[in-house]
């Protein structure tokens, strides 16, 4: 995440995918307070081992598409809402990337989305995350029943 | 795709895929003049073996989220250009999902990223893949170098 | 509608109703968690007997589009306030229809106009309903006048 | 309709309605610039037996609003888009109405949609309509089937 | 005004027209819900005397423009704030007239500066209050340098 | 008017004047290459006899609103469209004017409005300007009459 | 800046360009409530020595563009939130001058980074003030490092 | 710049720096396609001798901010037209940098402003270029004066 603030928005993401029993490994690092640690973390992930990363920034938020336009893995950027444009510009600036680089957004403070997609993604390779999966979304299913009464 | 006329902005997803040898199954379905249609193909999706899906639409675009919400592969979705609103609309129908159903959102008309962005997620279990999306962005990064001089 | 958390915004259409005297059923049906079952509502809502749909949504609002493909009753959506966007995200969701699949589109929290035009619409078969319209319109009328002095 | 140049973008509605052999009026008020006549025509609308309203408008577009004020007959609002808002204004003037007045808004420029809506809302009277109304449908599903291949 | 609930909004246009020495007839007109009053006090203002009238509404904001339409009085419309638009609606509502018709807008929530240029205008007929216009535009300089200490 | 490039805009205001037998001055003045001279003109204007005072701009639209901060005249603004933001960026500047100094403001690109709202204004110290306004309503009146056969 | 109410916003210019040990002249000058004040102010600016004007305003925001058309010295514009349009006027205001005249606008509410930016300008003849803004710089660099564990 | 489709919006600024007679030197880099390069231009960039850097782009514009985060000189950031978003989605990217990063941001498409503006700011230690400017200027001033007639 480019900010600690941006944290609260994040958690979700780290939780649900803990909760499925996958490996996280959480960073600050701003592309634009800490833009060569940002080149460095992006360019070293893929031989760390990292499969998906998730990167949520708000405001002029260039860091999704700048780990991403410096790693092949697949980057899914969060838009983290602003004070005054409340996630319009954050969005903007994730979503609109360039033919060549793609971003796989999710929505304004979509962080628990983001970590699902990690997992979908995940689950192309692992098939037993599938099941997990499909639970929870059993679990959203049984909850909406539930309040239909 | 939700309408052919959505065509032209998803055929550089083909395009590409197929540059890298992938098998495309390209479909046209509307969430809303053929819901039932798109509701037996969402569930089926991964019986059948596919492993990702693009989903393009403009306006009201459900069918990303329709989609997504029928079957736990990873759905990448392209808002494509609407006449007056220019696809702030398909933008916002398609990325502002709900917890618990995430869809991939590239940018307005961003077909050929939409197509990457499944080469990408693919190569997570083909790693021939990530040779081929190397080469790709070489070449990306060659052009912008030859027009540097 | 899509969650019990939009109920605060439709109850004053069930209160409107149900002050006209009309049988309301209410239900929390989900577009995206609970696909199938939205699928079954409406699909087998005009065999129940319902004459109206009323179908609130916020963010990507697809759940009034999606029972209007499915039925040929008339579907009046309301756009909820999301977090972020303040529903300009469900608005254009739900009023940007594809020609072909109609929703009749109230304002953004409209809850009690969805009533009212539900009400309206019956009104075309049960002509006493005009007489209590009139009614409720002349007391709105009134409120006006006795601030006016 | 506001003004004669809203013809092109009304005429949708007339065709498809008469298509299904239904009966209509089509007239130019505006609501600025013969604000007495559109006075007249929405009190009167009810006596003369018609069953619902169509009224496309554009930029400040008060008068699908002003009609539904005057009459309690349903009155579907059409934002027509304009030269530099693309329609924005249009939208916004038509389906932000007050508590107490529903308009019934479609899509900017939904000319067809709104004829189908009042044709659908017209069908709770008239059940032939039913039967017109599904085939409709199905042409546009066999539409989109066909181009599926 | 449109509501009751505009009055605050309003009310320092009556305080500075009062404290002009103007005389202010107010009230409580709304275009939806009492429209044949509307029709009436338009149609009726400058036979009574009126010289300028200032319009304020919200969302769906057709008061000013429709008591334009009805008298040839110059018409200030003040726009003001909605919930979830934040005045945005009724701007363009309010701002967008068609050729013909115009309504002069000030700022979101602008009742003073409404009630100023009522003042301005009249000015152009009484001339002593073009110098309390400048005591009063001096004040507010005042005021400004007084803070530039 | 700022620039010669918003004259077609504003070209209809001055000949619907001149058609009321109104004398016009017109001028090019910058409020950003011009500053001096536009503070000048919007001094001595009031000096020089001018009554109402009609400033178009585009884009960071200041002339209205730095006129309207030098004279105690009506100053009726107009939006012109912008190449990008299509005027947008012209009406926000125009008519978001602080507490103090109003700017009437019309429509984007309302340049004929502009002209009526003057004449309207005018009309309090002409009666026989209200002759001809009134006629020129009538003729708006006919013409929608006419079309609607 | 425009009005007291905009210290807070700009407040942090000043304290960062007191702690690079620059001298700051703050004025509290309104385009539209002192504009003769202004155009005097920023008229003599070079000759008092001024190296850069750092002007905040907010709504229609005319204090950044109007100084920078007076001087020829640089000119950041801060724009300043608004109530309802939440500073979007503000930036438009400020942003979208016409070709001849520029500002160098910062985000919104960005006092900061508008003594930052200012002081990386005076830099050009400072040298000694690149090893403070490089302090600084690493500073903040260090608070990402650290909050990253 | 990012591209060079971007190149006939910053060639004006190419043209009026050497008209200047300054030494421009101009490169073809992209945050996104070429990212290492755009890195080692922007830390390597102050010790070559630049002054001020002008860095154009279009929809997630991430090259002005970057190359902000890796040198100190002053940036200067051009948004460059998107084709559905128009550039807004440009212009948010550029401006809405964190505090501690500016980017002095001018108009969308405003490539001869960032030029003026590098002029200006170079002046700080040129004072000849003053001379030049402000020639630059009264040709613009003349320019309005002579279509004033």
């Amino acid at each position: 995440m480019g900010s600690d603030s941006d944290l609260p928005f994040l958690e979700p993401a780290i939780k649900v995918l803990e909760g499925f029993n996958l490996q996280v490994e959480t960073r600050v690092l701003s592309a634009h307070r800490t833009p060569l640690k940002m080149v460095s973390f992006a360019r070293e992930a893929e031989g760390k081992g990292l499969k998906v990363i998730i990167a949520g920034a708000g405001g002029s938020a260039h860091l999704p598409g700048m780990v991403a336009s410096l790693t092949s893995l697949p980057v899914i950027g969060v838009p983290i809402q602003s004070k005054c444009l409340k996630g319009i510009d954050s969005l903007y600036s994730i979503v609109q990337m360039p033919a060549g680089i793609p971003v796989a957004t999710v929505a304004i403070n979509g962080g628990l989305n983001a970590g699902l997609l990690a997992a979908q993604i995940l689950s192309t390779i692992q098939p037993e995350l599938k099941i997990k999966i499909s639970q929870y979304r059993k679990e959203l299913h049984n909850q909406v029943i539930h309040k239909d009464k």
